[in-house]
């Protein structure tokens, strides 16, 4: 690896820095917020789904009763009560976790990125699931490491392509098993098993992401790689997609060996995490209503989901697919293989619909014809009118890019 | 550079969580913490000096009229308005800052890891003062640079010292001008003419650290760095020491080069600073009470920072010499050369009082017989009786050290 790029600009900028990009997805981003377009594009949770009067009393009591405590320089760990807070519920969905092993970070990005600092040297092998979490990869990237594509399916990562190979030297396997980013899917029981296998066989970390968990429609989730393999896992949460992203309040589980490394390096990137949000999480997290809440932000989700995979069925041509999550956010898309979906987009927008093209989701060989789609965000019309223009720019699409097929 | 170090543990980790080293300084700030303690050690701001109440109300405002702007997802960059706001103060004190060149960052210790990220290779040349900030060069330490100290006295840096030699392929000079964390030490006016000329010349980078600049007892402080080379410094500032420092809200300014990767950086580390605590500081900022709560602070700072140096005059023994800072927080004590500070600190403790040893602050070339006092956190009483158990434990070693001394 040259690590000597002459510099392009007035300063020597680290070797890092240079290979750094633009994100083209920042300015698509941008794109999909004017007014006049339904978006299915950011990951956001519903405006409806944030706790605004409970957050507001919460505030109210913290500045009352522990302003200074809120205000002042605080553990770089995290408040002790959201740590224990944190334990006790991860412990009562099957691990068990001591609040010493939990680590407050500013969003589960940040875990992302301790976790990157303190594993990844420039030239390390990382292990991905395809497709993958966009920011993962760009907090992974910072720290220079080679991408390896793990063979995924529609469950999700596939352990029996897991070989020697593939694993030796690996620093980490990086994977969402719940309602994965970008494509809705779920990584099953047995799979998990047999990852966690294999994993503790060739001493392979695993860092398991897990924002979406709670959001499972019906019934509970398949047991965390958290809860089987507590030595070999860096388990990540975050309270974006359940309280409300603006907070900035995530987490990282890790086996004390990594987090006292975590901890030297979480004190450096920014002391720690703001003492109001921690404290609002805490409280919003033992008020007693933080399940009634979780279960109304479900039953919103899950009718939102129903909706959009109704619509898309009735809509969309023939040669066009999608996932039927069973929690979280997104589902994902697979085009017709002639349709590029960074080309679609531009259609779709004229249209009046943005969505994300499922080619930034892909750290090494890009699928062109896949998209992610969210459904959380939009109102239930938006959604109707909204697949029903996609499904009209990518028929136009497909006439374009097939002509015969528009005689059919 | 060695980067093949075989792992300790389990896992391989990169090499610089292998050079991370646990901070002794963490520690000794725990116990300095225990009731029974008066503490000059940890560099709070006075608890007294907490705007509670504008805070209070600020965030009931906030959450009512704006609760989705707060809580969502927001801007890498920043809270526009807040970016605004910041832009505009720092003109009105002579720099010509745009909002675009702002940065709002979690924490001004952020910032420096952004600095560092964007700059630094393993084994850059990175210039510092000595003493200085140890939380800057935790942060700058992450990325593996060689540190080289640039020689300093009373005064701050000595531009005359700063030869070609040491400025070449320098990645930075990390410099904090005003009333200097840890001696109090403010940069004159003619050494920062100096300093920016050298700088120009030889294309080296200015990072101008300025968390104290607004806590000037009497007058102005000299033009920051900024205002004399805004394409050649990158200027960081923070609401924790005139606003509160658990909000972790700070900002970098710098030039357009270097922004791009900064905010690319600053993405990948936490997608964006918490969206309550910028709109915090904005509203902090411009009720139009800010000046007047500035004024307070620096009224109570400065009665305070008196207090301690009339204290010191009367119980210190001979050998004894400190700063006389013209704003800020901390004044340094430099000790008899027989008495090392950190054996001293145990002393102090069994006095009940307690401060941080002076070598925490040296990156290289560690001066044994200085101390850093903070003199904000402490009342006035606590001021008195601290000091004058610091001086019975001082007198106490210099008899053990020096037992004739016990004699005149």
């Amino acid at each position: 690896m040259d690590r000597h790029i002459p510099p392009a600009g007035r300063w020597q900028l680290a070797a890092r820095a240079q290979r750094m990009t633009p994100s083209s997805l920042r300015e698509l981003l941008k794109v999909a917020e004017r007014p006049d377009i339904i978006s299915f594009a950011g990951g956001l949770p519903s405006p409806y789904a944030l706790p605004v009067e409970r957050l507001s009393a919460a505030v109210g009591q913290i500045l009352q009763h522990d302003a200074t405590g809120a205000l002042q320089y605080g553990p770089s760990e995290g408040y002790t009560p959201l740590r224990e807070a944190i334990a006790a519920r991860l412990s009562r969905s099957g691990a068990t976790v001591s609040p010493a092993q939990v680590l407050v970070t500013t969003g589960s990005q940040q875990a992302l990125d301790l976790v990157a600092r303190v594993l990844i040297d420039p030239g390390s092998r990382v292990l991905i699931e395809t497709p993958t979490y966009l920011g993962a990869v760009q907090a992974l990237a910072q720290y220079e490491p080679v991408f390896e594509e793990a063979p995924s399916d529609a469950g999700g990562l596939i352990p029996e392509c897991l070989d020697e190979a593939l694993m030796r030297d690996a620093r980490l396997l990086y994977v969402q098993p719940n309602f994965q980013n970008p494509t809705g899917r779920t990584l099953p029981l047995d799979r998990r098993i047999a990852l966690v296998s294999r994993a503790k066989r060739h001493g392979l970390l695993l860092v398991e992401d897990d924002p979406y968990g709670e959001l499972v429609y019906s019934g509970v989730t398949p047991a965390s790689l958290l809860s089987m393999a507590p030595d070999d896992v860096v388990h990540i949460g975050s309270f974006s997609k359940v309280i409300a992203p603006g907070l900035r309040v995530g987490y990282l589980v890790a086996p004390e060996e990594l987090m006292i490394k975590l901890l030297q390096a979480k004190q450096a990137s920014d002391l720690h995490t703001t003492g109001i949000t921690q404290r609002i999480a805490h409280a919003l997290l033992t008020d007693g209503q933080y399940d009634a809440h979780l279960e109304a932000v479900r039953l919103r989700y899950r009718a939102q989901c129903a909706l959009m995979l109704k619509c898309l069925a009735e809509h969309m041509p023939d040669g066009v697919a999608w996932t039927r999550p069973a929690g979280g956010m997104f589902l994902w898309v697979t085009l017709p293989p002639a349709i590029d979906s960074a080309a679609l987009f531009e259609d779709a927008l004229a249209c009046g619909v943005a969505f994300i093209p499922g080619a930034s989701f892909h750290a090494i060989t890009p699928k062109a014809n896949t998209m992610r789609l969210t459904f959380t965000t939009a109102t239930p019309i938006q959604i109707e009118t909204g697949v029903a223009r996609l499904a009209q720019a990518i028929k136009a699409r497909l006439r374009k890019a097939a002509p015969c097929l528009a005689v059919s």
